[in-house]
């Protein structure tokens, strides 16, 4: 007979998901009720309203979608594009080329707009880009991109976009709550995130929004659009404005519990307030970096505070260590993606996790560590400077 | 400011979600760790062999989709159809018509073989569309219809299939768990169900199982397969053999400690005790309901111990009563979907919620609330009957 699972306790400072409020952990747990039960009709109500307040959009077209942010970013994709389109999509990471991805699958042609891991997106290029490719009917980019911890200008990319007659697809799976995300105020179309990263929720939905110029284009389409499981007319029959809620698909009841709940502690602490909380202990954790010797992969201009990529020091075994650190210390965090394999670790501060406890936590296990591979390290440096900027 | 949610305690005889186990719900507010977290990738094992268990099948592909049951549909044919493709779909309830959106949207073409709502899918009709297209690729029906009540034989249909070299796609999203599915005895080649209907788990996971033939048809496709997300190829390099698990989407964590600990109580119990229970809880709820004089609208040949189909009685007001035995009861049932709305009540006995005490409260309540609306009914027989079937 299979036992019961006991998770060991970890301290989530990956690249998501990140730890989980107990009081999220909690909500998920209450008893399951019908998809069409009046009760979830209403709870249903409240998350769309607190997904608007997140996103800071008015978008009635605004819902979690049933599965992990990589479906929000299909949902994007299917619903917007259609055989034969152009669309323009603006790779400096792993997700980037997963857009590309999206796009071929989808029967169109992606040109891309490449800059290297941990650089932006440069909004020159892409305007050449859009100047070169009037045919284009979308821009598509990743505001925080998780694989390296670089955050592009959305505002400036949709602003683009719209001079040149284009639809706009925006990743906000790792920058919604942890720093500005003003999908109305950027004028973005489609922009898709997760819940398991700075809203300290589990994984397994993707909240999307999606402008009312993107619903013209949705509702005006030649071609079906290729998934039924995805298919916003279908899903807003769900989710949508009327009385009557049409079965579409059996809702993730008690996920949708802990987003609700989730949202609710963003309500609570605020969105500047979140953000100033975000930044203040990236501060602290790049003071105590700095001691170690360790150097980020992004400039500062650039830098996720959620999403700390820095070099390995040399001479140290990225997968030992970091075994080390889950053994020990049951703290986990982040290796490298794609090219950046091997040469980073990304060290997330994300919603929940994004607390003092964490970033000293964190310091003080890799000065240990990286002081027993060898590492020619003061000890005690790392911690003392991340506290000087929590008493500065 | 949003309050939390505390939903009602409900009793769920509707057509899923129903009742989740205690233990299920508790498992699922455990703390989070990383999808890529040594210890996960354990849990991730013991769920894929449990899956196999549950289907009795050695199909090394086999695990959950990370989205609900529409989404594990539409991952069956969006892996083994390609453009051009010819697929007979037999539909005899809602889901049927569903598998026909689907072959359509791979741009692929349906032969539909018709059987009445309430009705198994006839093998005779499908051996003659079969025989009638020797193009066909593919063969898809549903095992147990959600929206009827009524089983078709999957063991004589998968048989058709393969006489006629072709694969076959088999819903078992209301049956796994609760009437017997026997993925290899049948030869079936892509399996997908349901955690909400008799696994008495939360809904938003979809549990998929593919056949070797159904492996090769996959890696041997002309065409990229339309969705990223649902690429079995792609999902297989995290839920595959290999011990290193290459990232793909991050699983929905908490949602994977649930079913581990539904397929936990489902190994515990054993498939033939489960599949007695259901039997056993119907014969008794069908006995009560012949006291109420409600009639079925499936043949006992072909009818679902887990869901169970009945007329309304003449003059009562559908969704009235519902609502009265939600306010009064806190009991859900289920309506009617389809040609069936407003005429039939589907109530489940599903997983969980398939126990004497359910079976009596529902009768109970059915009788107090009819009688209220001036049905002609003795009361207390239908509670009787039930119980007799309990003592004999």
């Amino acid at each position: 007979m299979t036992h019961s699972f006991e998770p060991p306790v970890r301290t989530l400072m990956g690249p998501g998901p990140s730890d989980v409020s107990p009081r999220v952990l909690e909500a998920m747990s209450r008893p399951t009720i019908g998809h069409l039960d009046p009760a979830f009709i209403e709870l249903m109500d409240e998350v769309k309203r607190l997904l608007q307040f997140a996103f800071q959009s008015e978008n009635e077209l605004t819902m979690p979608v049933s599965a992990p942010g990589s479906a929000g970013m299909e949902a994007c994709f299917v619903n917007l594009v259609e055989r034969g389109d152009t669309v323009i999509v603006a790779q400096n990471g792993v997700f980037g080329g997963r857009m590309k991805e999206n796009v071929e699958r989808c029967g169109a042609t992606p040109v891309m707009v490449n800059d290297e891991w941990g650089n932006p997106v440069d909004p020159h290029k892409v305007e050449e880009a859009l100047k070169d490719h009037p045919e284009a009917k979308l821009l598509a980019f990743v505001h925080a991109e998780t694989s390296t911890g670089a955050r592009s200008d959305a505002a400036a990319l949709c602003s683009l976009a719209q001079d040149h007659d284009c639809l706009s697809i925006v990743d906000t799976v790792t920058s919604l709550g942890g720093i500005e995300v003003d999908v109305d105020g950027w004028g973005a179309d489609a922009v898709y995130s997760g819940t398991q990263k700075c809203l300290s929720c589990a994984p397994g939905l993707s909240p999307v929004t999606f402008s009312n110029r993107a619903r013209d284009v949705i509702s005006s389409r030649k071609q079906p659009v290729q998934s039924w499981f995805l298919d916003m007319e279908l899903v807003m029959g769900y989710w949508g404005e009327q009385t009557q809620r049409a079965y579409h698909h059996t809702a993730p009841v008690n996920a949708l519990y802990g987003l609700h709940e989730s949202l609710i502690i963003l309500e609570e602490e605020g969105l500047d307030n979140a953000w100033k909380r975000h930044r203040r202990n990236h501060l602290a954790l790049a003071a105590g970096f700095e001691a170690l010797g360790l150097k980020f992969a992004v400039d500062p201009n650039y830098r996720l505070p959620q999403l700390n990529s820095v070099y390995l020091p040399a001479g140290i075994d990225d997968a030992a260590l970091r075994q080390q650190l889950l053994a020990e210390y049951q703290l986990e965090i982040g290796a490298g993606l794609g090219p950046l394999a091997g040469k980073v670790w990304r060290v997330g501060l994300m919603g929940f996790a994004s607390n003092e406890k964490n970033v000293l936590l964190c310091l003080a296990a890799l000065d240990g560590t990286l002081r027993q591979q060898g590492a020619a390290i003061d000890s005690g440096q790392a911690v003392a400077a991340a506290q000087a900027i929590y008493s500065g």
